[in-house]
């Protein structure tokens, strides 16, 4: 099965991504001052010294899906690429913060960008990136939108990347918290995580259709793979290969992560355990020991297993939205193939 | 003189900034989260727990260059609200990346914001307030404005501000570099400082007349006025009385900042001062006893006179340009009132 909606969703990303690319590229294009070279050493089209490496593009699910959307909902797909691209540049924009705010130093295999750069730079240059998605997503105009639309598309880009924004502050002060629900830690995902993609299923349906209600439903699609999507990936984060996540075992545990295998545990450990939780969690960070004991603790209580499961009913639940949008049965197919790579994914 | 340039800009203070302050007020309400709870912080409305403080509002430059272009323009000032409000948090957005960046743990006599939360949630502060501002800009649609013209307030809005993040990467990388020369430096601070002061006149133009011809012209009178502006605060930086200025004597030359004052000590220094100077300059910090021997040999080639003249020449290149602008009398006396507070201001 996981075989199949990969391929599908390759098949997508070999439709759209060239174009995608060539969007992105043009924007990134020189700026006298060499600043623009921090943003194409991020995007790993550059090493360190501004040579020219070759390509590993990502995932690039955002325009995928932004692009995807605009050809289930009839519209023609490369006149949406300016949105695909700025969902890009967004992301990326907050990945180069994020990785300021975790202090993180490698992302896909290569140090990141304010390890090299130190943090004044590297906070400029995720500024920059999310200012030249704005004018990207400002030239839909010159694609034969309307004004109106494009305003319409922008203010809802916009409303989304700030909750986004605040999805990012509430998962970094999550991590001094005692006690995040179930209900916090959803609400958390759907901002950090949920409301990007949403944007992205929201913004090609408006582009293709240029009705509100149209796109909102979309949205609704996309807000829920959003959900399955970041589930997935606490999986991974605890879970997950080393070999294929890039992340070295329990590094979200150790730095107190509340993500859903954390936030479970703390909500169904016994009082016992509950109370060498809350010690261990009140170092700085948990111990390497202490992690292989919270490892011992998410397995007692089958932690894995619940973590897969509300993945899969989060793609279950926007597959079930996608129903009312009367789709054709390929569109549904491929629908269902892109929610299935979501919660399969192992990487 | 000064006195009299005091009053006037002090007027304009009062004429607008009672209505901004509430727009402002309306586009910072609380977010279910508490998150914006961070942002009234850095304003000044709030202490860091959250209780009301009385307000110390700032001399919110931008906002009255805004108004003050669309009164001069023959607009309704009123309807420019929005774009007033949009560039007071732009410039609220920069401030508070830019003590990240500086790692300033005191501004406007207050613990800067990050120095209370640390790094990760200012740095999501800083860009919420960026958000805000968009949205607040995006909101000149409700005032009656085309989407056209809105559009194209917005598109400037971003290009200039963009340019002020590339301004502030350039000031942090030339602390490292040897030799700044005066014209990278003047270009570097039309982007950091004029790009935006610049902008803040041509959307007031803009939205007062609907003539992009018009509104670049007014851009060009404040971009010269924020060269001006800066200048005079490299001034005050060395300068200025602590007392007033609430920096530290010396703080830019221990930072090696490349203000014009060093820029031009580094251009005109004896060869045997200028080696000392590369040496004294190639440690992380420019000492204590050294700073001092900065200050004398500024004192020696009468830098102190020569930067003043600069912010002068930047003021009247400003009057200069505005005398295209086919103004009244009244509003040509009102510009020279706020230009003259650009250079003789003491804090």
């Amino acid at each position: 099965m996981l075989a199949t909606a990969e391929r599908e969703v390759a098949a997508l990303q070999r439709r759209y991504l060239a174009d995608v690319q060539l969007h992105l590229r043009d924007a990134i294009a020189d700026s006298e001052s060499g600043f623009f070279g921090l943003l194409r050493y991020h995007l790993g089209w550059e090493d360190a010294n501004g040579k020219p490496v070759s390509e590993s593009t990502g995932k690039a699910l955002r325009p995928v899906l932004c692009l995807a959307a605009c050809d289930l909902a009839g519209g023609d797909w490369q006149k949406a690429l300016p949105a695909a691209a700025a969902l890009e540049l967004v992301h990326n924009f907050s990945l180069i913060h994020d990785d300021i705010q975790d202090q993180d130093v490698t992302r896909r295999g290569r140090p990141t960008l304010w390890s090299i750069t130190g943090v004044a730079p590297a906070l400029a240059a995720g500024n920059a990136m999310r200012v030249i998605a704005d004018q990207v997503a400002a030239s839909l105009t010159s694609r034969g939108f309307t004004a109106e639309l494009v305003v319409q598309a922008c203010n809802e880009l916009t409303l989304r990347y700030l909750e986004m924004i605040e999805g990012q502050y509430l998962d970094v002060s999550f991590e001094q918290a005692d006690d995040v629900t179930t209900e916090q830690y959803v609400d958390m995902i759907g901002r950090k995580t949920g409301a990007l993609i949403e944007n992205a299923m929201y913004l090609g349906a408006l582009l293709a259709t240029g009705e509100q209600a149209k796109a909102q439903a979309f949205g609704g699609v996309g807000r829920a793979l959003g959900l399955a999507f970041q589930i997935r990936d606490d999986y991974l984060g605890v879970w997950g290969d080393p070999g294929s996540t890039g992340k070295p075992v329990g590094s979200d545990i150790q730095r107190k992560k509340k993500s859903l295998p954390v936030v479970y545990l703390f909500e169904h450990a016994t009082q016992a355990d509950r109370v060498w939780l809350d010690k261990a969690y009140a170092e700085a960070e948990v111990s390497g020991l202490n992690v292989e004991r919270v490892l011992g603790l998410l397995g007692d209580l089958g932690a894995s297993a619940y973590v897969q499961q509300q993945a899969e009913l989060h793609a279950q639940g926007a597959l079930a939205t996608a129903a009312g949008l009367g789709l054709s049965t390929e569109a549904r197919v491929l629908l269902n193939s892109m929610a299935e790579f979501f919660v399969t994914r192992d990487k």
